[in-house]
C-alpha cells in the first residue's frame, strides 16, 4: 500500500465540526483554493458533520457565505460550483456512538458515487474534549481500517493538557490508527520561515559551517505578542504560556534550529533528528528550575497608547489566577554541536512588541585590532524573522565612511511584512493537500509531542507548586524584570530586532 | 624625534609641478578642504614651484579659478583667503640643479615667517621622468635632512617601469630620504571599500571564522573598465594593464584580502603581513605562465551602443602595438590559510562593464538533502564592491515561498553608488593630512613595491617575449575567450555581480 499512497489522493474528507468556526473560516476557503489550483483529486468528496438541523442546500448556502467572507480570493461561481458538488452535509450527533454505523454506511455509499475507493480523512475540527469520543466512534464502527485503503486522522492542537492526558489520548488513538496515519497539526510548522529554517541551514555553506558552539555565542527564540487573551480567557487560563506556546511551537522551533543534518528529507528522518534534540536537552533539576526559568503574568498597562486591563481582569479569568502569560527560560542542548551554548527562550502576551524571531548571536572577536580599546562590540547577528515580518536579517560591522574611523554595525534585511501565515486558508490548503498526499512533514510525531510534554510538564508543575507573585509585569512592557536578569547575569541581553 | 612627530604637523608643503594638472584639479581643492575642516596646522605654508613666468598674484588668481572649477564644495571667500595667504609661488626650473640652493634659502626664510620649524613635505606632482632629477636636487642642496625636523617625499605612481628601474629609483631616493619618510601614493588604497576590507574581516567573527581554505572555494578580483585609453595612449602603451593595474592596485587588494591578522594596526605591522602574502605567491614558472595567464588587447567594438575603435587605432598608439589592455590570471598563495584555493584576477579596458569588486565564493554544500538531484547549486557569495558601487553584497539560498519547493538564491546588498573615490579632492585631503601626521598606512612600502614588481616583471617579460595574436577581444565584450577558458577548465566561472 505504502508505495501507491503517494499517487492515490482519492478520498472522502470527513469533517467533524462541519458547522464550526474552523470549518467556516479556514477549511472551506482552503478547499476552494484547492479546486482553484486544481490540486484536488478527481475522486473526492467532503462530508461535513453537524448536529444542526439543516438541509444540504441550506448548509451549502451558509458555507458559501462564510467562504466569501473569509477567503482572500474573490469567489468565482464556476469554481465554487465545482467544489459544492463535492460537499455533503451529514446530520449526526457524534456523542451518540450508535450514529457512527450510519455514517459508515453513508461513506461507503459515497465511495460508490465518487470512486474515492474507501480512503478517508477524518478531520477533528472540534473541541479537544470530543477527540476521544470521536475516535472511539470510529473504532466501534470499524471505519479506520480497510483493506486496500487508507484512513488518516487529523487533530488540531492541543494534544492533551499534560504528559499524562496526552499519553492517554494517544494510546486511545493508537488503538484505532497507526502512528503514520495520525496528523497532529502545529500551525507554526506552516509558517514560511519555519519551513525555511532547514533550507537556510542546509543550502548555505556559510551558515552551516558556523552553526555550532565554536562560532555561536547564544541563540534566542522570542515569540512575543501585543495581544492579550481576548475572548479566550477560559481556554487560556487552563493553558498558560507553557501549553499555548512553549510545549508546541517553541519546542518545534528549537529542534529545527538545533537538529543535525538528517540523512534525507523524508519526514521520519527529520523527525528522528528533532527527537534527538529534545532528548539532549539538559536535565530539568530543581536547580535548573530555580535558576533558569521565569514566569510572568501581566497586570494593567498601556498598549499602543491605550490602557488595557491586567490578565486577572480579563473575561472568564479568575481574579486570583495563577496562570502564567509569560515564560522566559535558558537551556542547554547537551550534544557535541551545542555543548556550552545557551538557548534563551521567551514568549508572552501583552508585551511591548509582537514579533517572532530566532536570533543567532555569534561570538565576539578578540579585543585586539579594531576592538582593542572598546568595552563593548556589536556582535554579528543572524536573525530569522518568522512574523509579522518574514525574512533574514544580518548584522555585521563596517567602517563608518563619514568619520573615517569608527566601526558601525550595518544591517542587511530581506524581510517583508506578512502578518498572517500558518493558520490562513492558504496554510490549510497546503496542510490538506499534504494529508491527501500522505506527507506528514509539517505535522508532529508522537514521540516529539511526548518529549515536549515531558519538558513542559516539569515547568508547569513547578509553576503550579510555587506561590506566584503575579501580576509581575505591566502590559506593554517586555516582561518581568527577572527575564532581563536571566540574561544580565550571563553578561548578555535580549536582542529586540 | 619619532615621539614628537605625531603632534608636530607644522610644515612647508613644497609642490613640484605647482602649475600642473594634479595641483589644479586635486591638491588645491584638497588644501581648501583642509582649511575648511580646520585640519591644517597653524604653522604651515605651501610653496608651488613652476617654470611659468607669473607673479604670485597671477598664480593665486589662476588656482582660485581652477579650485572653483574642480572643488565639489562651493568656494567660500573667507576660507579661500585663509588658504591663499599660506600659498607662495616660486618660479624655478627644477632641471637646473643649481636652482635648488635658492629654493633652500627661500624655504628657510619662510620658516622664519611661518614658524614651520624646518619640516618639509616635498610633493612630486610631475611626470615620473623628473623624479630622480628632483630627488638629486634635494640631495645636493641638503634639503632632506635637518636636525630636529622632518622631511617627507611624496611620489605619485608609477614607481618605476619594471623591477630594475624601480630598484634604481628607490636606491637614488634612499640616498636622500629614509624609507619611513617616503610616501608612495596608490589611489586604490584611498578607496572606501579597500580601507574597509580589513574592518570587514577583523570586526566580524562570522567572516573571519570562514576566511580560509576550509570554507572558501575561490576568490575573484575583477577591476574592469568600459573606458579605453583615451588621450593617454602614449603613457598606456608603455605601461599596459600589468603596470597600470596589476603591479599596484590588484597586488594591494590581493594582499589585503589574504593577509593574516596583524599584531596591531600600526602601519608596519600591516605592511609586514601584506609582504608575507606577496612572498607566499606561488613560483612563476614557465608552466605557470603558459597555463595561468591570459593577455588581451581590444579590437574595435561597441560600447554603450556606440562603435569604438580598437586599441591600435587609438591616439598615440603604434598600429602594431603588442601592449596588453587585458590580463586574466590564476594564482595560489602557498600558506596554511590559502593552500589549494585559487585566486582569479582580471582587469582590462574597453570591457562590457565598469566594475571593481572582490568575489568570495564559498564551497558548495554536499549533494544531499536539498541539492540531491541538482546538477548545479548557487554557491554563497560575499562580494566586496569597490566601485562604482561601494558596499557589501551577499548571496545565499532560501526557500521560494511562491512555489513551496524550489531553492532560490537571495541577494542582500548594502551598496551605494559612489563613482568617484580614491583620487578625488576628498581622498587627497585625507592623503595630505596623513602625510602631515606621519601616517603612511595608505601608502606603499618599498618591499611591497619590489615584491609586486618581481611578480609583475615575470608576466610582462613573458608577454613581451611571445608573439601576440592581438587584438583578441572586441571592445564591449568581457575579454578574450581564453579568460573564460581559464575558469571553465577548473569548472568555475567569473561572477558578474
Amino acid at each position: 500500500m505504502a508505495g501507491k499512497e503517494k499517487d492515490n489522493l482519492s478520498a472522502i474528507l470527513v469533517i467533524f465540526g462541519g458547522t464550526g468556526d474552523l470549518t467556516n473560516r479556514k477549511l472551506m476557503p482552503a478547499l476552494y483554493n484547492l479546486v482553484l489550483d486544481k490540486l484536488l483529486p478527481e475522486h473526492f468528496a467532503v462530508v461535513s458533520i453537524g448536529r444542526q438541523d439543516k438541509t444540504e442546500e441550506e448548509y451549502k448556502k451558509d458555507i458559501y457565505e462564510s467562504t466569501k467572507k473569509h477567503s482572500r480570493n474573490k469567489i468565482d461561481d464556476t469554481i465554487w460550483d465545482e467544489l459544492q458538488r463535492k460537499i455533503h452535509y451529514y446530520r449526526f450527533d457524534f456523542t451518540n456512538a450508535e450514529g457512527f454505523i450510519g455514517l459508515k454506511d453513508y461513506l461507503d455509499m459515497l465511495d460508490g458515487q465518487t470512486g474515492a475507493g474507501g480512503n478517508r480523512v477524518f478531520y477533528l475540527a472540534v473541541a479537544p474534549v470530543y477527540f476521544e469520543t470521536i475516535v472511539h466512534g470510529l473504532q466501534i464502527s470499524d471505519m479506520a481500517s480497510k483493506p486496500d485503503a487508507w484512513s488518516r486522522l487529523v487533530i488540531e492542537k492541543p494534544f492533551g493538557k499534560d504528559l499524562k492526558t496526552a499519553r492517554n489520548l494517544n494510546s486511545k488513538i493508537l488503538e484505532v490508527f497507526s502512528e503514520r496515519d495520525i496528523y497532529r497539526i502545529d500551525h507554526y510548522l506552516g509558517k514560511e520561515m519555519i519551513q525555511n529554517i532547514m533550507v537556510l541551514r542546509f543550502c548555505n555553506s556559510i551558515f552551516e559551517s558556523i552553526w555550532n558552539n565554536k562560532f555561536i555565542d547564544n541563540i534566542q527564540i522570542s515569540l512575543t505578542e501585543e495581544l492579550g487573551v481576548g475572548a479566550r480567557g477560559d481556554y487560556y487560563d487552563h493553558a498558560g504560556a507553557m501549553r499555548d506556546m512553549v510545549q508546541n511551537h517553541i519546542i518545534q522551533i528549537l529542534s529545527l534550529v538545533a537538529l543535525e543534518p538528517p540523512i534525507n528529507l523524508k519526514t521520519d528522518s527529520i523527525r528522528t533528528e528533532k527527537q534527538k534534540i529534545l532528548e539532549a536537552i539538559e536535565d530539568i533539576t530543581p536547580e535548573f528550575l530555580r535558576d533558569n526559568v521565569v514566569f510572568g503574568q501581566y497586570g494593567p498597562g498601556v498598549i499602543d497608547g491605550s490602557p488595557v486591563v491586567g490578565y486577572r481582569e480579563e473575561l472568564n479569568v479568575p481574579e486570583d489566577s495563577g496562570t502564567e502569560t509569560f515564560v522566559a527560560l535558558k537551556l542547554h542542548i547537551n550534544n557535541f554541536r551545542w555543548a556550552g551554548i545557551p538557548f534563551y527562550i521567551r514568549t508572552g502576551k501583552r508585551l511591548g512588541q509582537s514579533s517572532s524571531n530566532i536570533v543567532v548571536q555569534f561570538k565576539d572577536m578578540p579585543k585586539i585590532l579594531y576592538f582593542k580599546d572598546k568595552e563593548i562590540q556589536d556582535p554579528n547577528l543572524l536573525v530569522l524573522r518568522i512574523q509579522p515580518n518574514v525574512g533574514v536579517y544580518f548584522q555585521f560591522n563596517t567602517k563608518d565612511f563619514s568619520s573615517h574611523h569608527e566601526i558601525v554595525p550595518t544591517k542587511m534585511d530581506t524581510s517583508y511584512f506578512s502578518p498572517t501565515q500558518g493558520n490562513t486558508p492558504e496554510a490549510y490548503e497546503r496542510l490538506i493537500h499534504d494529508i491527501l498526499r500522505g506527507d506528514s512533514t509539517l505535522f508532529s510525531r508522537w514521540d516529539e509531542v511526548e518529549a515536549a510534554w515531558m519538558f513542559a510538564d516539569h515547568l508547569i508543575q513547578y509553576r503550579e507548586q510555587n506561590e506566584s507573585t503575579f501580576p509581575n509585569y505591566a502590559a506593554g512592557s517586555m516582561g518581568p524584570e527577572e527575564a532581563f536578569e536571566l540574561m544580565a547575569k550571563d553578561g548578555r541581553k535580549w536582542w529586540q530586532v
